[in-house]
């Protein structure tokens, strides 16, 4: 097997690129267009055929697609089952899998962050994206549902075994890896509150009328 | 594979259990006696077969062989060449390997917070007893040697990809997993000091005539 850590210090965004080295066949998960020649350096390195390009989930107007990239390497884009993306892809619902060499990497379904976010789980990782940061959450979509969210990490991700490791789509604070345990309990936006003081904090104002405020921004 | 951490949150102690579930063989790293009921329990529920317990250093007076442990599971005690512990015991040096089933685990001799100290490599996974703490690092032992844990940090193990994940021997903080690249860059022990500020900083006060001073205990 093949890990990387794909960091993008502008964004703080990681992307991770992962292969089975018997079957060279590798798959990426969120990266970033702007680090295509990176991306295509670091393929070539290992003589890796690129299967599939992973989504977490896509802000609009659908960045992150990675067309060209997709085009370059004959990889297919694969979203989740409510991704707003109408160009060509693969869509995945919840517990589907997908499948690299002899490698298999499972979809999970958790809205919240943004309504088709999904993580995927390979062995004993799990890839969140936007969905569970570490020690926080991010809300910060246009879309962000909170009662959703909740209930996506403290009902399909927190029941996750404690030692699955947890990578996150941001490096906010500098960290790059924890696990489900260690997020259950340190976690501050899930790990003192009920769901109900979760709604409360994270409620969005209500629009008043007159030019549209700004949309609010909720980091934990 | 199977891969546990094992929490004692008394001492802030992390053991781990690691198991290749087809030949159903294990080994533990740094297990503490006083868990040996629940470490028991664990391999029993899998039916897993103790092989090797695996120490990363031991203070006098040899804590922690689990000499009971071993007996009643027929493992084998392994320690680093240089160990004070004159039991029954397998010592390995540098590059050796510990096999279990069909996977294998690299010892890296890395003295420093202790003459005996090793880590333990398996797969992408660095298992680092006291060597390295998550953000710091420990010279706390009687027999701590600041230059030699400055050389074997940043000469073998910051040496390794910045994927390997890091597991160390303490919770100290509440967290339980890092990787080198995240310690290399920072690690406040590590990443803003020279080896000249490392040793100054880290030297103890030399011995005063009279009644004998406590000995220093230092922690980044």
């Amino acid at each position: 097997m093949y890990f990387r850590q794909i960091f993008h210090s502008p964004s703080h965004s990681i992307g991770y690129l992962l292969a089975d080295m018997s079957a060279c066949d590798a798959v990426l998960i969120d990266p970033l267009p702007e680090q295509s020649e990176l991306l295509l350096a670091l393929l070539q390195e290992r003589d890796l055929r690129l299967l599939y390009v992973l989504r977490t989930h896509m802000h609009p107007p659908e960045q992150g697609h990675c067309g060209e990239l997709c085009r370059f390497t004959g990889a297919e884009l694969v979203v989740g089952t409510n991704s707003p993306y109408d160009g060509p892809t693969q869509r995945k619902g919840h517990g589907e899998t997908v499948v690299f060499g002899n490698e298999v990497l499972r979809v999970l379904a958790t809205p919240g962050h943004t309504p088709d976010s999904v993580c995927f789980l390979w062995r004993d990782r799990l890839f969140c994206g936007d969905t569970l940061e570490i020690g926080g959450c991010s809300l910060d979509a246009d879309q962000s549902d909170p009662g959703r969210l909740y209930d996506s990490v403290t009902q399909r991700l927190f029941l996750l075994p404690g030692e699955t490791l947890m990578f996150p789509g941001h490096d906010f604070n500098g960290r790059t890896v924890s696990t489900i345990a260690e997020e259950r309990h340190r976690n501050a936006a899930f790990s003192a509150s009920s769901r109900e003081h979760f709604l409360t904090a994270n409620a969005r104002q209500p629009a008043r009328p007159g030019p549209r405020a700004p949309s609010p921004h909720v980091r934990q």
